[in-house]
Order: C-alpha cells, then sequence, then structure tokens
C-alpha cells in the first residue's frame, strides 16, 4: 500500500464539514474503493475557536507550503482570498480540487492556464451540480461526441422556490420566506434567485462541452423572482412547468445561444419531474442522442461526494493525464461565438393585462402578425374583475427580437396594462440533428 | 502529438460499424477532445466478402498479434471464440475494450484476474447501459459512496415493449411483433424478454456497487413475455406503470437482493416517465443520496459513443491505473452474500379472476391474514362476464415466501380460477437510509 494522500482543506464550513466526515469515516470504504488512503494534514478555517483539532490552523500559506501537502482542496469560496491560495498552490506544482463555481467562472483560463504552467491540474467536479458527476459525464463519457445541446435545472434554490409555487400555489414571496427557514435559500438569496448562480454553472459546463470559452457575461440572464403564481398556474393549464433552466445550443454556424432563464417545460419531459433541490442535465451528443444526468444539486454529502471523487482522480493521476492531453479548458480553447440574444428562435408565453377584450385581441393579434409571429393557442377566462382580464397566448417560433418589438407595440396600445408578461417555452432538442 | 494508438477491431457488426464511423468521421473532434488520434489498423470479420478496405481481414490473431496494435476492441459477441481472443490479447498485455455483457458475467472474474497478471485491463463502458458513462458513474463519480440500492431499466428492447403496451393498450404479443418489425427486438427475443440480459447487467453493475462478486445465478429474473393487458390497465388505474426493473438493494448486515422483474413504479417516480428504448439507472449512495442516469441503453451510435470513450480512457493509461489500485473488480471481491429470495420484502400487486365475489373476497383475505400479510388495496369493478370476476387487491409490506404461501392457497380455492397474477410494486429506496 502507497503512503497516505497528504490533503490541506481550506475553508470548513458546510461543504468542507462533509468532506472531514467522509475522510474519516469512510477510511476503509474509500481504501477499497479508491486503492488510496489520506491523510488530512491541515484544516485551514478563520475562526480557530469553532473548530478543535490537532490539524486545524488559520495560517493557509503555511498549510499549502507544508512539504506533506500534496493535495489543495479550496472550499472557502469567494474570489478574491480563494483565488490567490489557488495560485500559491498550483505554483508549487499541487493540484487543486475547488467546487468554486463564481472563482473560475471569473477567472478560470488564468488559473488552467497557471495549472498547465507548473504541470498540475485544477479540478472542479462539485462546482456543477453538486454530487452528479457531470463534469465527468462531459470530459470523459462523452468525449467521442460532438454535443449539441446542454440544458437543465442547476440551481437548487430556484427549483426548491418554483417547486412550491408549483404544488401549493405559493406566490414568490412564500416559497422563498420557505425556503429560507428550511435552509435552502439563503438569507439574502440575490445570487441564485437572479440566476447568476446558474449562470455562472453554465459558463464551466457550456466551456467543457463545446470546447470554447463561455464568460458569464456571455449568458443571457433572467432570475426567478419576477415569476407570477398566476403564470404557474396558466402554464399548468396549458400543459406546461415553469423551471428555471440554464440552456446551451449549437446552431448553424457553431454559433451558439446561452442562457438561462424561467422557461416553460412540457409536463411530459423528464426536466418537469425534477422537483425540490434536485438538479438535471440534459445532453444531446451526436453520437449519444438525449443522456440525463439527476441528482442532488447542493447540500453537504452531496457536495462532499463530488469533491471526494476528485480527490480520488486526482491522487490517482488520471485527472492530471487528462488535463494535459484534453483541449477542452479554457486556456486552451477560444471565445465562444455567440449568437446575439436578439436572433434567439423559441416559442414565447405571453400573458396581458388587457382591458375590453374582444377590441384588445385583434389589437394584439396584429401587432403579432407585424413582427412574423404567429400564434399557437389563446387562453382567456371568464373574469370576475370586469376591469382587467388576462390573456395568455402562446406563439409558434419567433425571434426574440421581433417579439420584444411586438411587446413594445402592444404595451403601449391603450387597451393593455404593461407590462405583458413574456416568457420562453423550450421544445427539447432534436437527437442525432445533424449526425 | 504522440502518434496515432494503434488499434484491432474484432467484429464489425452495428456496433462495430458506428465506432469506425466516430473514429473516421470524427478525427478532429477527438483529437481536440482526447488529445489523441487512432489508427483503426485491423478489422477483423467473419465474412470478408460483406466489407471493403486494406484493413479489414478475417484472421483475428494476427491482427491482435500485430505489434502495432496496442488495444483490442471486441465486438462480436458470444462467449467461446469473443473469450479466446480476450484472452490472447491480455496475455500480450494489450488492453481491451469490449461491450460484451454475457462473457463479462460468465467469465468476468477469471478474465480480469489474467488482465491484471499481465499488468493490463478490460474496460467495458459499452456493456451496460448502452451509452450512458454508469460503469464511469460507479466507479470514479460514486468513488466515496457507500452505494445502498442500485435500480433500473436496463433493456431498451423490454421497455419498448412495455411502453407500447401502455401507451396503446396493446397486448404482449402486439407490442413484440412491432419492436421485432421496427428492430428493437431480435427475431429471437428469448435473451431480452426473459430478463437474462438486464440480469448479466445487474450482474455487473451490482458487483462494481457493492464491492463483492454477483454471479447471474444470484439474480431472481422474470422476463416481461407474461405481463397481459388487463395489468397495465389495473396498474395504470391505481396510479403505477409497470416497468421491467433490475434491482440491488443493500439489506441488514450488508445482504444483498438481487432480482429483476417486472414492477409496479408509481406514476411520480422519475422511472415511470423513461419511455422507449432508453434505460435509467437510479443510484442511492450514503453520501450523494439518489443519483439517476438516464440516455440510450441500446443502438448504433450511443454504444460506440461508449465504446470510444473506453478507447480514449485506456489510451491515455488512466483506466489501467485504476483498474490497478480498485478493489472493485470481481477478481479481488468476494462473493456477494445474497438474502435469500423468499425473505424478500416488498409490496405486491394481486389479481385474482374470483367466480362469485362476496363470498370469496372474504376467503382471500383469510389466506393473505393468515400469512402476515396486509391490504393497502382493494380493486373490483363491476363486469359484465357474471362467470369470472378480475379482484385486484395491493398489499403493504411483505415478505415474498409468505405471499407464496398464501396465493398456492388462495389458488387452491374452488371460487378462484388460478393462476393469480402476482407483481411486486417498488417504493424508491429512502435517501440517506444510514447516514
Amino acid at each position: 500500500m502507497a503512503d497516505a494522500i497528504g490533503i490541506t482543506l481550506l475553508g470548513c464550513g458546510i461543504v468542507g464539514g462533509g468532506v472531514v466526515k467522509i475522510l474519516s469515516e469512510q477510511r476503509e470504504l474509500l481504501q477499497r474503493r479508491s486503492g488510496l488512503s489520506f491523510d488530512l494534514r491541515h484544516i485551514v478555517v478563520r475562526d480557530r475557536s469553532k473548530h478543535s483539532g490537532r490539524n486545524v490552523s488559520t495560517d493557509a500559506a503555511a498549510a499549502i507550503d507544508d512539504p506533506r501537502t500534496q493535495i489543495v482542496v479550496e472550499l472557502m469560496g469567494g474570489i478574491a482570498a480563494a483565488g490567490e491560495l489557488i495560485e500559491r498552490a498550483l505554483r508549487l506544482g499541487k493540484p487543486v480540487v475547488t467546487a468554486n463555481k463564481s472563482l473560475l467562472a471569473a477567472r478560470g483560463r488564468e488559473l488552467f492556464s497557471l495549472a498547465r504552467k507548473h504541470n498540475t491540474v485544477i479540478a472542479f467536479e462539485a462546482s456543477c451540480g453538486g454530487g452528479i458527476p457531470i463534469i465527468d459525464a462531459i470530459t470523459r463519457g462523452l468525449v467521442a461526441n460532438r454535443i449539441d445541446a446542454l440544458l437543465g435545472i442547476v440551481n437548487g434554490t430556484c427549483n426548491v422556490i418554483l417547486t412550491r409555487m408549483t404544488k401549493n400555489g405559493w406566490t414568490y414571496q412564500q416559497a422563498l420566506a420557505e425556503a429560507q427557514r428550511s435552509g435552502f435559500a439563503e438569507a439574502d438569496p440575490t445570487l441564485d434567485v437572479s440566476g447568476r448562480d446558474a449562470a455562472q454553472k453554465l459558463a464551466l459546463l457550456a466551456s467543457l462541452a463545446f470546447n470554447v470559452t463561455v464568460a458569464e457575461g456571455d449568458i443571457y440572464v433572467e432570475g426567478v423572482d419576477k415569476i407570477q403564481a398566476a403564470d404557474i398556474g396558466f402554464a399548468r393549464d396549458l400543459g406546461y412547468v415553469i423551471k428555471l433552466l440554464a440552456i446551451a445550443e449549437r446552431n448553424a454556424g457553431d454559433r451558439l445561444t446561452l442562457r438561462v432563464h424561467p422557461t416553460l417545460v412540457h409536463r411530459d419531459d423528464v426536466l418537469a419531474e425534477v422537483g425540490d433541490s434536485f438538479n438535471a442535465i440534459s445532453i444531446f451528443g451526436h453520437a449519444l442522442g438525449h443522456a440525463l444526468f439527476y441528482g442532488r444539486g447542493a447540500g453537504q454529502m452531496p457536495t462532499a461526494s463530488a469533491v471526494v471523487s476528485d480527490l480520488v482522480d486526482v491522487a490517482l493521476g488520471s485527472r492530471a493525464i487528462a488535463f494535459r492531453q484534453q483541449r477542452i479548458y479554457p486556456d486552451s480553447t477560444p471565445a465562444a461565438d455567440v449568437l446575439p440574444f436578439e436572433q434567439l428562435e423559441s416559442r414565447y408565453y405571453l400573458r396581458l393585462s388587457a382591458r375590453d377584450v374582444p377590441g384588445v385581441l385583434a389589437d394584439v393579434t396584429a401587432a403579432l402578425g407585424r413582427n412574423g409571429i404567429s400564434l399557437s393557442a389563446v387562453l382567456q377566462r371568464e373574469s370576475n374583475d370586469s376591469q382587467m382580464v388576462p390573456v395568455v397566448i402562446t406563439t409558434h417560433l419567433a425571434r426574440e427580437g421581433a417579439v420584444r418589438k411586438a411587446l413594445a407595440e402592444i404595451d403601449a396600445l391603450p387597451t393593455i396594462a404593461p407590462p405583458t408578461v413574456c416568457l420562453r417555452i423550450i421544445d427539447q432538442p432534436k437527437e442525432f440533428a445533424g449526425a
């Protein structure tokens, strides 16, 4: 048996605690399943008084520099301090395992390049999809595929909120408050509910899937914070469920559309069944066809499971081999060629507040028609409120730009109370599209 | 750039053709995504007249022995000849990539041992779940998990048949005939519809998941060939869909239950949504919780996708590293400790043909009660046929042995037309059961 692999753990919050738990409680299992044993030499924390143990310290630099530290695990989060310590480890040629999607989305290119320069590696399975081995699937299992689309539910907080709104008929505020009470949303939920967290994950996943570098700014982002209970209900009546999807698709000429927004998913779609804090990512490969990966997208032990799988892969040396060979990491790929969002082709869901329905529907359909948008369905209910009547329209495939133009015209009508709600409907990409 | 990796392909049928297609048409993609290029030196076929190309031959031994052959891909199928050629390659220290689940289920222990002796490796991602990278997920992504359950749909043919029966109200014979016409079932469908193919895959998957050696004979097997349209209908009325599931679960004392049989799955379960030739495998890990892997379980290009991903992993050397280190392959693990099937705890679906309902229901419930089985639901419809009335009963958790005893008593009643149909109902295993 080889010597135990020396580990330094930077940060010991929720996920770090899970890693410590696996490394200490599952020594025998890990030994059998990986052939390795790990020695947690240093746990670096900010406040020593909250932690016990001889291996706990506050001196990150000394822990990283310790010659017996062979792998550095960064679970502190944030950009500046974490980035500096990761750089320190890489400069010493020590591999880094991290779950820090914000850092990689912001500075991935530079850090991967540094790792390559020092003949080492960054592993980041835990940064996307929690415990789901999705990075591994894209970079290894699907290595023989030209990936044509990648889309899914990658933010557990938003999925908890939308699931509660759908199942319990709650408002966004009710669902958010409940998610905060039950630990699924932070006190400041902005990063999650704005869609930014999902966009950072999509930047990483799409970079690896499409062999290009995707920056967070390449991605069109809408969050869940403006979703109204009425739209969840109308969507259901039309046969859809509203999910926050992260979507990357290859279009003609290898141009990508990249977007995170609330999306109407048909109730027969597997993604419609993905509830609560679960994540699920669909991938369409030219050879594989449609595949889907489902599991806990967050939480202590699922995320720790991904961190430890990275630790094993790095310790075995196989991650470094792949990193050296594969030209899919952001330091080795060109910037993504992104289709301007106005050119997106999608189906749309529109909900208008109309004052006088018979007259207004003619005006609305005229505005849509002028912009080349054809209707798929119209849903209008009898209303007790004689002032404002909701009218729901779904469209066939249309251009985002045309829809925006039509919406501006519609919202200017005297019979409409703006703003008209506009959501996108997704049809599953076709399998074997260009195979 | 390193030299191209020399490949010998044994067998060039459907899947072999897909591998040739990927290696020839996706050279540039493979080069970028793996850093490797492959040289298909030999394609060995039985009948040379059906194939063209300078690299086609009928001499497998010579092709394997060719010093420029660095990896052997076995896609001929069958046991005897394939086994012999794989042994030949392993004895030369050449890694083998295979999709041959029958061979590995029958002779895995011996072949893995031979590979180890000659310091080489067998990769077999394509043997289970078609293009889904499920072997990789179990052996790498979930390496830090004590796996508590693995269950899923692993045979595309059976799933096509059951999907058509469910959606179209067809009989088994109608659905089988249609599956044969559309290429989803073989002319002799026995291996698939009997459940044996699923059992061979379960033997492989469970071996890796539970760190034990599972033999095909350890697995209780029922196929889909006795499923009647009436049961699909009653199941639907009760809120269930019938699927052929392969199930491996860890019980108290680490004893495993291993089984393949038609199973009533609740319609809210993700597995219920898996239709047509898709496969899906749920895994419950002590840290990860519930994860599910979904995709095309068969077909030319999905399976070829898995073969080529193995080729890349083997050529990079990472598969050999893992194989050397991990003590999870059948040559390094003890035989599974299998719970006798009579001790299985499950819920059950029973459909009786009763002559005289008021009287008979008392007799039937008495027989169940005598064996300690309590009822969950009873479904009985008005019938035009005054002779025979179907009565459907679902039970709470009961022992298989007790149910069999009760069924023998029920089928002996003068008011019952035997045999009573008996199917098992599954509730999803609990996440984090013993965590």
